[in-house]
């Protein structure tokens, strides 16, 4: 998919963003601006104003609460990049790592306050209401780790909670803020909701084979982690024997080598666990392109439609 | 001052409290109560419910968003504890020595969207300025530690930042949502603010020399950490020779010995720098009064006053 269509749009929040993290003391502004400017998608305020625009509003309407939203994705990124002791991310070193663990978490903090100073009043539940549940899918995810079980059910409560509704406010916001039609609104909040957990299940697939420069972090870090992606939990569902064993001990071990990151890729492949959750990120994405199949056509819905289908087609 | 006729007021906070904080995972919302549970003066809804009483409004359209400003209160000690690596918060071990410092970061993060959940939208401009400015003050607060010398007037901008927007925040709100006779408000939100610049003046010369189980923390911890208090600028400024480098030595050293912070306190006190600081706060205390001193008659205004003395007496 060509998001260069987009740029004008991708300008506007960049700009936005760069106004809105303007202040002192400068070393806190610059953690909170770091990330912002190291790249990332900002697929989530382009969704927001997409919605906005499907459902016949302007995109000046959303163009703050997009923007918004943009901050608190980020400001989650810099929290659970603390949290999971993660390097890296988009190919440069972490905010914690650069400018130090407490000035990472108060970056993130005034991330999330910049957010709710910029929200329109309208759309503040919504925003405050997933952030709430991001905390409880972090938590979730976090104790998954301590764990050697975990159900396909709890995995797709949790990344419903940490990713998918983030990406159904942007979109309920944004239909929010651009129309009053209730039932519209509602079938962008599923159309986002639907996205976001393909969105995740896809992201869990590219974290074991993408391409380590292209993904700005190292490749089979999950497993190293004894992360429990939709992919192990399949691969441990279908397995049995000696190579169960073998993949539980790796999963439930933290710091693996090379060669057994190797294996369990290989053991994921085998299994037809990789194949399952490719399907399943699919079903996802059709369900989300249903529930807008009826808005009326506009460039927008046609966007929202090529969108859907980039989220499970992506390299990165 | 006799707290003890505010306790239907307290009760409704309380009770508002326990109702925001329910939820799974269990663990993140336990340690998102655990604070909430350990006491703490809740003086900052109280104050909110005052103000809004005070301009004619009623205690319930207040309610809600005091207590999101005791959830964004109770949000920034969660993290100033991790930053600051306090281990005791209120008698009680802080909630990251209870629950792990990344189930502290999403407790405090949960809190803080929680609140903004409960905040009247016609608030929420005032409590999102309020935190971006917290986070701007702790980052001053932690970058003088790091300096031999802080001026008065940066040390005064730190407080303002780091605590007393917050108690501005809750007397703005409160009359807000009590009227709309925009100097009253003015005059609320100019009342919280030197309140709070005295409360925190006090807060140091507490942290000195207030007896420890009171406290619910180490006395001296300031001097330990090599915090900059208004004490201790203006022991530098006042003192000379070698009494001045005995103390800066103090001051900018991690870690004193016991004798080291008896020797600091006794150069505090001979310097008359505990003196200067307690004549500040009353000050300030004194503006507070005088702010609110036009408003009309009323039990709550009666109860501000009181309070405002209330904050420099107070012995906890």
């Amino acid at each position: 998919m060509d998001f260069n269509k987009f740029e004008d749009k991708f300008r506007m929040i960049h700009e936005k963003i760069n106004d809105a993290l303007i202040g002192e003391p400068k070393r806190l502004y610059d953690a909170s601006r770091y990330l912002t400017k190291a790249g990332g998608k900002r697929i989530r305020p382009l969704l927001c104003l997409l919605a906005c625009k499907a459902v016949g509003g302007k995109i000046k309407d959303a163009l703050e609460t997009a923007v918004a939203i943009e901050l608190i994705h980020t400001f989650t990124l810099i929290h659970d990049d603390i949290m999971d002791k993660d390097e890296l991310r988009r190919g440069v070193p972490s905010v914690h790592k650069t400018y130090g663990e407490s000035t990472a978490i108060l970056a993130g903090d005034l991330l999330f306050s910049k957010a709710f100073e910029l929200c329109d009043s309208r759309a503040i539940k919504i925003l405050a209401e997933a952030s709430a549940e991001i905390c409880e899918g972090q938590e979730m995810d976090m104790s998954f780790e301590n764990r050697t079980y975990v159900t396909e059910r709890e995995y797709l409560e949790m990344i419903r909670k940490k990713t998918a509704v983030l990406i159904k406010a942007a979109t309920q916001a944004g239909a929010l803020l651009g129309s009053d039609n209730k039932e519209e609104i509602d079938r962008l909040a599923e159309y986002g909701l639907n996205i976001g957990i393909a969105f995740q299940i896809h992201d869990d697939i590219l974290g074991i084979f993408a391409d380590e420069e292209k993904l700005g972090k190292p490749v089979g870090s999950d497993i190293v982690e004894g992360k429990k992606s939709l992919i192990a939990i399949k691969a441990i569902e279908k397995l049995e024997g000696k190579e169960k064993d073998r993949l539980l001990e790796i999963l439930n071990k933290k710091g693996n080598a090379r060669d057994e990151i190797n294996l369990a890729v290989k053991l994921f492949r085998d299994s037809g666990a990789i194949r399952y959750c490719k399907a399943k990120a699919i079903q996802f994405v059709e369900m989300a392109k249903k529930a807008i199949n009826e808005l009326p056509e506009s460039d927008a819905k046609k966007d929202l439609m090529r969108i859907a289908d980039f989220v499970v087609e992506r390299k990165i």
